[in-house]
């Protein structure tokens, strides 16, 4: 049986990107490839037999072939590789992304929001925590195709693209667990976002499963994800008698304020004290120590984004696909056994 | 004399976003705009008595508002305060960024430039090392506006917002000098991208104005700015002897590369060998030790060439500038004066 050609074999013969020569296939798009690069995309195309998918070739054509991303902020580390991961898949369909920063801002957000439905943007990938849900519904009911990126609504509306948070946390909680520790403490991050909330949630349900109770005086929630944040809460923890010997952190800010808490009452970890971040964010092999953390797959969240995306604009009737991705523990040498002490 | 009232006064009074208070003000994109919304920003602007620049009113106003921004990888952690910069002051403009990723291959960078011009984009920001200039001629020639980051044309005829590369390695050396450094060793980068060229020239310079000597065996390149070749030139470098007491990265990963080898080798830094490395990326002052490290204004870059471009966009006479932005020292526990050994 013969694989089918694809654009990316078209791509390689032709030796141009996949982008062009979903131009140069195109009719519509044909006048924007240089001529004789066009040429040699038709050559290689109908040397290797390719055929455009069925499905692509009955889609409406009066596109901008651009599609809107807004993100919160990105110089927030989480965002550039799924923002990167976005911009990869979009570019081989052929697609650019806008992309506007919202801060979280509701003012800022429907500006820009607002901005780019007026650009005619094919699609909207969103990945802000909070969402005003009246303008995303006058732009699907516009037919602008949608995807969330780390949230989903809650009737399932909207494809959505998020990670297991729960099952992350249960992953930190499973491994300090098993190597022996049993005051298990968290820096929980804040409770109005679902990933403070979801993963607060995993933890108290990894905690109950691994069978151990949870201190109150061990639980402390930061006011929102930054180092100062999780130095306060950590510090608030471990003001209460027995302190816990592993402390669960909802993301690495966060850990690596309990590092500065640490540091500050001359506690060595993980002698004296084990700590888990989440997300694995990059350079956090290199703290001292380096930190043990539940990873992300934040380029896979982006591809996926996209995908689903170029689905609905391939068809109209796609449903609205909700994709949970899995996290994986990342050991490093924050983590170890409790000192007998 | 009155300061004259500016968008941002408008947007303030009206509660909304200057992005918004431009479209409402635009007859062209006013009904981009709630009509509610739009109301209220007439009537702050007519209560503030704001003006439109009279240069901005004489614009062509056949825009897309849309500017192409075009990097290497925003996985880099250069890139996304940049990008940030530009698209801060952009929205405040009315403009939204179009952003793509060329990873420095030329097929992508052409594929991704055609694109963006077919797209109509009213202007580019390229903050790529290399760049298909014949492509850009034409993108200029057909009245595309264009700024470079990072990076500037020999003869000037392109509008460029760079960092004193040279005089932010001379920070360097005169700092590790000044402890009373005599040995001083450097991990260049790459001498085909300028950033590499320009700093190691720097070197040299800042060296023979201290009155010190380059002993060719403490020089050496490194093939790309990863920690896995700073390692290997830093490596490279200890190997010869006498060895130097103090090493002048050009870049922070490099720098990295270095801890590395001192690791490996078991120096102790600062104590046994001081090192600076260069950009000033996020989370550096939480490596073991803090780096000592050049900083470049990233965010002012992005703002500085979306200044420019905004400039060229309002007044097709405006001079190609040139742009150089200082850089500065920020100095962490990785220098030390030599040890008496």
């Amino acid at each position: 049986m013969r694989t089918p050609v694809t654009i990316r074999d078209v791509a390689r013969l032709a030796e141009v990107h996949p982008g062009t020569v979903s131009r140069a296939l195109n009719a519509q798009t044909r006048a924007l490839v240089n001529a004789q690069t066009a040429a040699r995309v038709l050559r290689a195309a109908d040397e290797l037999g390719y055929r455009p998918n069925p499905i692509a070739r009955g889609l409406k054509t009066n596109r901008s072939y651009t599609i809107g991303v807004v993100i919160p902020d990105l110089t927030n580390p989480l965002f550039p590789p799924i923002v990167r991961g976005i911009e990869d898949r979009l570019a081989e369909a052929g697609y650019t992304p806008l992309i506007v920063n919202t801060d979280n801002d509701p003012d800022r957000e429907r500006s820009h929001i607002e901005a780019m439905l007026a650009r005619q943007v094919d699609g909207l990938i969103a990945a802000t925590a909070r969402l005003d849900v009246t303008l995303l519904a006058e732009a699907a009911a516009g037919g602008t195709a949608l995807v969330l990126v780390n949230r989903s609504l809650e009737d399932g509306s909207a494809a959505a693209v998020t990670v297991d948070d729960r099952k992350g946390i249960g992953l930190a909680v499973e491994h300090v667990a098993g190597l022996g520790h049993r005051l298990i403490g968290t820096v929980a991050g804040p409770q109005n976002v679902s990933t403070g909330h979801l993963r607060h949630v995993g933890f108290l349900d990894a905690m109950a499963a691994a069978g151990l109770t949870v201190d109150p005086g061990h639980v402390s929630f930061a006011g929102a994800f930054t180092e100062p944040e999780g130095a306060r809460a950590c510090a608030e923890i471990l003001s209460h008698e027995p302190r816990p010997t592993a402390i669960v952190a909802a993301n690495d800010r966060l850990a690596m304020g309990c590092y500065d808490t640490f540091a500050r009452m001359g506690l060595h970890c993980p002698g004296d004290i084990s700590v888990v971040g989440f997300n694995d964010m990059p350079f956090i092999d290199r703290l001292q120590p380096p930190l043990t953390s539940v990873r992300v797959p934040q380029r896979e969240i982006g591809n996926t984004a996209a995908d689903l995306l170029l689905a609905q604009l391939a068809d109209a009737e796609e449903p609205a696909r909700q994709i949970l991705l899995e996290p994986e523990l990342v050991v490093r040498a924050s983590t170890a056994p409790p000192s007998a002490a």
